[in-house]
């Protein structure tokens, strides 16, 4: 019944249906996931905030990791498209860098749990998480930097710098912030990140970036 | 009997043996983690690889979280007391600033687990864990920055940066190659960070940053 379900004129609804109970399991996820310091969040807890039966993750993503995978698939598909629009734009290569670092910097404001979500699959030990946030996130931004980084020694603006290398460095620098939001209180005086330090942090890092990989 | 012991000249030698078996346990934990791309130490593994009966562990620490706490307070106690030598020496900020940041990327090329514990134990929900990590390394390295960036600011060499903003991106900059090291291979065609990536990581760091904050 199911199969014949499919081919009638009534899927396209039942696909909608679909979509919309992923797309609240996977809000839920990234609402209870932003609101923790920690990657927990039990099945219960993302079946209520999602008002979705918690049998249907298992159905959609085999199970709890196969969501959280999923999770990091739309961050990312959003993330690299903005990325890669970014890279073929016709400004100049400090431009591109400094709406990444905007960029970057307000994802990690956003999605706080992002770069703890990454580690969290990687060292959930299953062979194929760590390839699929290699392929997701880390190699589209590789190609990016390659192709910023070639742009600005073309340009005269940035140092011949290793990709490789840039990548660490910058998503290091700004994420850390999110990552230890923990220790805000003691190192900033203020109960947590807020617009105006996340402000206050973005210039701090493009300063650094621009003008530190400057050649004069 | 045991009070007894604890009054007579052979309590030295107990001492020192509690000291050694202390030592082992640490040293033991350290090189476990060491290995691991994530923070697992069974007890038995520790036991097995100090050579002291995992009862010690409850004996000295009171559980393996305790151990944890000792371990990084052992890190830090290294670690701080280099820094505060570093910051009465009668060099210049720069100069400084440039020790630290060899120092910091050695510790972790050293002990990749250290912000990986740090994170694990302040995540771990105990109260005082997050509040120790504070003492023991957030705040000793905030009094560091403020001095160190006053003396630069002085001296016409830095720009008057938040010493709490500095510290998150010089600290996640130099962390990240190594909290992150999964992806060396994708992005540096490297199976893991060795001594040649390790410099040019700092040569990389250091340029940034000086250059980065400078006023000029």
């Amino acid at each position: 019944m199911a199969s014949n379900a499919e081919l009638t004129p009534g899927s396209a609804t039942r696909g909608d249906r679909r979509g919309a109970s992923m797309t609240a399991l996977l809000d839920a996820t990234a609402e209870i996931l932003s609101e923790a310091t920690r990657i927990e969040a039990s099945l219960s807890e993302i079946s209520k905030r999602s008002k979705v039966n918690s049998a249907m993750v298992k159905y959609y993503f085999g199970d709890k990791e196969g969501l959280f995978l999923a999770l990091l698939d739309r961050e990312a598909e959003t993330a690299m498209k903005s990325l890669s629009e970014l890279v073929s734009m016709d400004i100049s290569a400090t431009r591109k860098l400094r709406i990444h670092i905007q960029g970057i910097i307000n994802s990690y404001y956003r999605s706080p749990y992002l770069n703890r979500l990454i580690h969290y699959v990687v060292e959930s030990g299953r062979p194929e998480a760590s390839e699929r946030v290699s392929k997701v996130f880390i190699q589209p931004m590789m190609d990016a930097y390659r192709v910023i980084v070639a742009q600005g020694v073309a340009e005269g603006t940035l140092i011949d710098v290793d990709p490789g290398l840039l990548y660490y460095s910058l998503v290091g620098a700004a994420d850390h912030i999110f990552f230890a939001s923990y220790s805000v209180p003691t190192t900033l005086g203020a109960p947590s990140v807020d617009a105006k330090i996340k402000q206050q942090y973005t210039d701090l890092i493009c300063t650094t970036f621009l003008k530190g990989l400057s050649p004069d």
